[in-house]
C-alpha cells in the first residue's frame, strides 16, 4: 500500500474491489451448481452475469484514471468466499446448505455495498463524474441482489417451517 | 464446521460473530489512538464500549442455547482488520489516513449488519424469542454506527475540500 493522497487511496481501493469482483465472478458458477433451490441457482446465475458487467465498469474507471486494471489481494473477500466453500463441502442437508450459502452471499453483498459507497463518496470529492455514474449503477445492482437474497432466505425458512 | 441442522448453523455463525466482535473490541482502542480527527476518535471509543455490550449479549445467547461461549476464527474479519492496520501503519497524511480508517470501519459494520440480519432470521425460525431481542438491539447499534461513520466521512471530505 503506497498511499499518499486521496487519488492513491481511491486507486488502491479500486484494485481491492477489482480483485473481489473477479473472485466472485470465478466462484458464482460453483455456488450456482451447489445451490439446491432452483430460485437460488437462478439468483447466482443472474448475479454472475451482472458481476461480469461490474468488472467491465471497473476497467473503464481504471482507464479514466489513466491506470492499467490491476487487482490487489483482498483478504476479507478471500475469507468470505472460503466460508461459502466450507458450506458447499460440508453441509449435506439441502435447506441448511442453502441457508448457509445465502448467509455467505449476503456478507459478499454487504462487503461490496460498503466498498462502492466509499468509492462513490471519494469519486465525488475527486470530481470524477463519469466514475460516479458507473459506480452508482453497480451499487444499485448490489443492493437489489442483497434484497433478493433476503427474500430467498425468508422463502427458505418458510419452506423449512412447512416441512417440519 | 460440523453442521447438520439449522441449530448447528445458528451456533456456528454465533461463534463466527463472537470471534469477530472480540477482535473488533481488541482493535478499536488502537484505531481510536490512530485517528487524527477528534470526532473519529470519539466514535471509535463509543463503539468500543458498545462492542463490550455486544459480546455480553452473545454470551447470554450461548447460555440460552446451552452452549459455552466459543469463538471460531473468522477469516473475513481478520482480513478487514488487517486493512485497518495497513492504513494505520502506512498512511501519513491525516485526512487520507482518516478516510482509509473510515472505509475499513464501514466494511466492519457492514459485515456485522449482514451477520446479525442472518442470525435474527434464523432465531425467528428456531423460535428463540429472547435471542431475537438481544440480536435486534445489537443490529440497531451497528446500523447507527454505520450512519455515524458515513456522516464523519462526509465531514472529512468537506474539510479536505475547504483546505484545497
Amino acid at each position: 500500500m503506497t498511499v499518499k493522497s486521496m487519488n492513491d487511496l481511491f486507486l488502491h481501493t479500486l484494485k481491492d474491489i477489482y480483485y473481489a469482483e473477479k473472485q466472485i465472478y470465478k466462484n458464482l458458477p460453483k455456488m450456482g451448481k451447489s445451490a439446491r433451490s432452483s430460485d437460488l441457482k437462478r439468483a447466482f446465475e443472474k448475479h454472475h452475469e451482472e458481476t461480469g458487467g461490474h468488472i467491465e465498469r471497473l476497467e473503464t474507471i481504471f482507464e479514466q484514471c489513466g491506470a492499467a486494471p490491476r487487482a490487489v489481494r483482498c483478504a476479507a473477500m478471500d475469507g468470505i468466499l472460503a466460508e461459502a466453500k466450507d458450506v458447499m463441502a460440508e453441509i449435506a442437508d439441502g435447506q441448511v446448505h442453502d441457508a448457509g450459502m445465502l448467509a455467505a452471499a449476503q456478507t459478499v453483498e454487504h462487503y461490496e455495498i460498503a466498498r462502492y459507497g466509499t468509492l462513490i463518496a471519494w469519486a465525488d470529492q475527486l470530481a470524477m463524474k463519469d466514475a460516479i455514474k458507473l459506480l452508482l449503477e453497480t451499487l444499485d445492482e448490489e443492493k437489489k441482489t442483497d434484497q433478493l437474497l433476503t427474500r430467498l432466505a425468508e422463502a427458505n425458512i418458510n419452506q423449512s417451517a412447512a416441512l417440519s
